[in-house]
């Protein structure tokens, strides 16, 4: 299980949307936040194999902390509120490997 | 990015649709294979924090290897063509921890 990983940072961002009054992510801007990641990404030319992959995904039954999304293989787990978050895990951990402590959950 | 995964095995099967005749995942199984894996998942009380989680995401972009599904932290990645090959996954690799070679891409 060692193998060099088919992306470096696999980025699951939660879009779940829940109808019964309960949190999501998606009512708290998890479809914008995907969008802006994944634009920004493909910008830096970051996107594709061998370096980095931003996904929606299902629930990822953390709701209480949402929105929420967590980044693979090292399995570091974020909130955000905009934009701004979304940038600063991008530039700090995406690109200079170093976690947003401020943001992890 | 030590720390105990929140997930032990985090699993993301690919469910993405394509209607302009390219293949993709959803055309090739990836809803029932999908339900399946959740519900024996939960059948084996393995569902949960410290234990597995069974997601559905969006494009893995692995397309013409698909249906395809990925099981993090661990970073291994299966296709498959039927239910016994997901059980197959399930008792082999989330349960036992023996990658399934004949299904890894």
């Amino acid at each position: 299980m060692s193998d060099t990983p088919y992306y470096e940072h696999h980025v699951f961002i939660c879009m779940n949307r829940r109808e019964d009054g309960r949190p999501c992510c998606a009512a708290r801007g998890a479809q914008a936040a995907q969008q802006h990641a994944k634009q920004r990404i493909k910008q830096l030319n970051l996107n594709g194999p061998g370096k980095v992959r931003i996904n929606q995904s299902g629930c990822l039954d953390r709701c209480d902390e949402g929105p929420v999304m967590v980044v693979y293989p090292q399995g570091t787990w974020y909130t955000y509120v905009d934009n701004e978050d979304i940038d600063e895990i991008i530039d700090s951990h995406l690109i200079g490997g170093n976690v947003v402590e401020r943001l992890k959950i």
